[in-house]
């Protein structure tokens, strides 16, 4: 299958980037076709403003909302936003991975979404398309994260609470949102203390799963 | 009392900007002193990476946690970070007005809170400072957003689900996690499809909840 694995890490002798080589390995040990996009390392803009666009609607007052649609039907998008387009029409799957910033996505990966997953392409109101009719349907999609928390504060009762409830804003009314199946979530807890050995457990735990999808 | 408003929409003729101005107009008749982070116009830069450090503890691995806790012992954060620290020490209240963005802030304002509350600022595992002892105790804080949907979307066994449970990623585990105080988010449902009369009430309805605080 033809894989998106998005990616947000800024630095690359981090723990997330050894998974994200392991995963990258144990793709092409499938066999299947990996896209990258690296976030910090293409300086990926998550700003959603006036720059998106080649051309505009309305020029008199900024409408993002009205200003996507339109880009969708006038192929009006700026180049790196396109460029992210063109990957999640060719995958078959689109993997984020990234640590996890107050329980949800940094700002780098949230910008993607806000900017890539655009009315007209992703889901559209005017044609009831989102959910089960969303526009990326027949697509999966997982998450895979880091928290530098253990799982005790991450788990029903706990200090933030159930990770998977906190998460629902992305895996059910982004992802699933926009008719994408979501496999379950990928955590490794306590990521800001594994021993040497915990690394190398948690590296194997996440290339069986790869190996397994 | 002194209040931040930190606020993120494009556009000057918005909705969005009319709210902030009804808000600031009503912060003036109750003789509070307001200060503004206009997040798109100050251009705010909401990617965490090494330029938020003047200096930095480990130069050959860059972790953004231990740079954060360094930064905040060594007065070593980026001038536009360390402002943002400043006007959060001086308020007494924190409101955040964004139209929500896949049930969450729009990147902007995410990567605001990324960057800002960092550990030795506003939490510090290393001192369990946190929730009850979090090292913003005192202040209080309230998100006021608006949704392009309607609220049954955004009600139990809607489509999206209850907002306020969506919204817990921040009120619970970014602002209650820091020891803020959390008021009631106010929520502007159908945003997208106001008409004059109903834009009109719901200013009304925004002033009078700031008039109440």
């Amino acid at each position: 299958m033809n894989v998106l694995y998005v990616y947000a890490h800024q630095e690359p002798k981090s723990f997330n980037s050894s998974m994200k080589d392991t995963a990258l390995e144990a793709f092409e040990e499938r066999g299947d076709s990996v896209k990258v996009s690296d976030l910090y390392a293409m300086n990926f803009d998550p700003v959603l403003d006036e720059n998106d666009f080649k051309n505009r609607k309305y020029t008199d007052i900024f409408n993002p909302f009205l200003e996507q649609l339109h880009a969708n039907k006038t192929d009006g998008f700026a180049p790196d936003i396109k460029a992210e387009m063109d990957k999640i029409n060719w995958a078959d799957m689109l993997i984020f991975q990234f640590p996890i910033y107050f329980t949800g996505f940094p700002a780098i990966m949230k910008g993607w979404i806000d900017r890539v997953f655009s009315p007209g392409f992703a889901f559209n109101p005017l044609t009831q398309s989102a959910y089960e009719t969303g526009l990326l349907k027949g697509k999966k999609s997982m998450l895979v994260t880091t928290a530098g928390a253990d799982k005790d504060w991450y788990s029903k009762g706990g200090m933030h609470g159930d990770i998977h409830e906190l998460l629902k804003s992305i895996t059910h009314c982004t992802l699933e949102f926009t008719g994408l199946e979501v496999l379950p979530t990928h955590v490794v807890y306590g990521a800001s203390n594994l021993s040497e050995d915990d690394a190398k457990k948690e590296l194997e735990r996440y290339r069986e799963l790869i190996l397994s999808l």
